[in-house]
């Protein structure tokens, strides 16, 4: 039986994860895929961990040589989070011809190139399944399932946190500062909120998931962020009646052969497949121009969950005799501005409060009028003195209603546009 | 770059597809994947297809020869449907040494052993990623993304024809009979539909994929059958009331070791992901140990989403130096009485109809109390000199609710049981 060693690079969450399956599922996978694979070398400082875990304190050392030098060991993955020292020792290891596994979506999304240029000079792989929606395959789809196809699309909820805060708000009528309160006592959102709420988060995964999409680079500065810190609980409600759920969604698109890649909050009718993930439950929705429509769904983070990629990574690797590199150009001097679409094109939703006396509607859509932008409904409900307005606006490109706002919030009548939210 | 021979059996409706996408692909393939996936030889008598579908005749025959005897072809698809002569014709190409790719699940169901044996004999590989669930990559998952998971259970709804009818009759009220009527017309559901509404179309899927999933061969004979031919509307609305959908769901489940499998009509709570998928769209929901639940969906049907499998599988076939064969004992010998619960345990939902006279309740609560079965609600319908009862029964074994509902049925005050439904 072809007998593969593997080292450790941490034991935090994930990687004490990974280490309790490989360990427990050691004979199971020797008969399931024909490989064995042993743990020879782990990295952690942490002594209390290494006992937790219960680890050979023998195989344990917080020296990257004892990993490079040791010619059993043929994959290395990396739980240490962060970009350095996990970076540099990747590197390292795809040059000394050791394959590489890894979770960590900042540090790929941002050196993804510079490891392609490592493993082709070291005859290694790249293996990051659990960089992207935890345990769901998502990347051994798009590069082994999907060859039959040109990608139209993807749009994916592949944050949990913003996906549990999102959902509490809707169910239970809350504002987002108090989810986001229970969602950190909880320890389902961290202390700094920002990596998840802000959207970057979603923008790393974005970036490889479209990149693997459309086969060309989509590097971070060319994704639209925009988070969920100013989410009204009130537009939430008044999506419900439209037949909305808001979502953080990571949208990819292929657009007359230009990329358009953003992650905002948008509403989604209910009968998109997205809109009834709940809770801290992710998915992704592909489109294909032959197989149409899939979606993968399941949880995107935790030990376990994560631990299982990291797991399915190391074993597919370990059956490769060769490895599947990018066949586009991934670097960064490779990426021209013509590939991309910065003006996409949406329906949106508009609130704002106005003075409420006669002439202040005919004075908004004018505004819009003169911008090409299409009202296709508007909703008025009287308050004491002003008027709160909803305007559902037909398709337009994102840089005319920008101008169209502008505008609108010059009118003296117009108290504040207090939220646009783009409907998909 | 390498160069791989394939031969096309059969011109069909998945037949064509697969040609197209290959034909109009190939370029992208050689760019993406490295391989240059050419056309050698195809079998097929229509030839108003061979014109309709522009391939030169001077690569097709109707002589099985000509694909086994030419050493450019190493990847065999099969497009005939039926057993023979397309068991004969892939046995003949493994033994050949020619690789398979295969959509038609009842021949591969019934026969997968011998292709295995025919497989080792030739060094030949056997894909079959398009008999289950369209382009939806569920036998991927399966075996390599899932090896860091001992798989608990697979629920899915694997047949797009029932689903299209149930989705039908309870979005629009309308009876078993109409809708098949409809879809029958609309070529939804063939004239014969047996094969589907009688479930026979997803126990061979979940023969395929529940073998998959516990690593041990799960023979036709030991899956439980049902469809739904006997669904009457009025459950499904009774079921809505209670925030159940009802599902044709194909269930397979590892019980103290023991395989469960089995193929109903079961009431499925809103809350489950399977609910929301309507239509003809399959999904199929899994739970591995490490990962949770985690669910593909996507069309299951189709000339483009399952040509869009078989072209992935051709493609990952090309790539493959060695092929991956089952590590089960596939032998039909091998299965075992002892390796399958036949018994299994559920709630229930029970309709009846009684006389409308003092004591009726209280000797069918007694019925049930006899098998141990417990009741969780009742709620009676009185109607013109009888009375609708619809029970919901807490978890009990198959066995012992047959056992009440027999003593139940030879209560005189008991006019009929309408419908015994399983609660998931």
């Amino acid at each position: 039986m072809k007998k593969v060693g593997v080292a450790l690079l941490g034991l935090g969450t994930v990687g004490g994860g990974t280490y309790r399956i490989l360990t427990e599922m050691r004979e199971k996978i020797k008969a399931t895929d024909g490989v064995d694979i042993e743990i020879i070398h782990i990295l952690e400082r942490n002594q209390d961990r290494i006992k937790e875990l219960g680890v050979d304190p023998s195989i344990v050392s917080t020296d990257i040589k004892n990993v490079l030098e040791d010619p059993r060991i043929s994959i290395v993955a990396e739980f240490f989070g962060g970009i350095e020292p996990a970076r540099s020792f990747l590197i390292q290891s795809l040059k000394a011809g050791k394959s590489i596994v890894t979770a960590n979506k900042e540090m790929f999304s941002k050196h993804w190139s510079e490891f392609e240029c490592a493993a082709k000079e070291g005859k290694a792989g790249i293996y990051f399944e659990a960089t992207c929606v935890g345990g769901v395959p998502i990347i051994r789809t798009l590069t082994a399932s999907m060859q039959g196809n040109i990608i139209q699309s993807i749009q994916g909820i592949v944050n949990g946190t913003t996906n549990y805060i999102l959902t509490k708000m809707a169910d239970e009528g809350k504002s987002y500062d108090s989810v986001l309160k229970e969602a950190q006592q909880l320890g389902y959102a961290e202390a700094n909120p920002s990596a998840d709420v802000d959207g970057f988060d979603s923008m790393y995964k974005l970036s490889i998931l479209s990149t693997l999409c459309f086969n060309k680079k989509v590097p971070l500065n060319k994704i639209y962020r925009e988070g969920i810190t100013g989410i009204d609980k009130i537009d939430i409600e008044n999506g419900k009646k439209f037949g909305y759920t808001l979502k953080l969604l990571a949208i990819g698109k292929l657009n007359d052969g230009k990329i358009e890649a953003r992650v905002h909050p948008a509403f989604i009718a209910d009968e998109n497949p997205l809109a009834s993930v709940k809770g801290s439950f992710n998915a992704v929705l592909i489109n294909g121009d032959n197989v149409g429509d899939i979606m993968l769904y399941g949880r995107g983070a935790g030990d376990l969950p994560t631990g299982s990629a990291i797991v399915s990574d190391i074993v597919y690797c370990a059956r490769q005799e060769t490895h599947k590199l990018s066949s586009f150009d991934n670097r960064p001097e490779a990426v021209s501005d013509e590939d991309f679409e910065n003006d996409f094109e949406c329906e949106y939703y508009v609130r704002m409060n106005v003075m409420d006396k006669p002439g202040v509607l005919a004075k908004i859509a004018a505004s819009f009028g003169k911008y090409d932008v299409s009202i296709n409904s508007v909703e008025q409900i009287a308050s004491k003195g002003s008027a709160n307005i909803i305007f559902m606006i037909h398709m337009t490109q994102e840089s005319y209603i920008n101008k169209a706002i502008k505008d609108i919030k010059s009118l003296p009548e117009v108290l504040a546009v207090n939220s646009m939210i783009r409907v998909i």
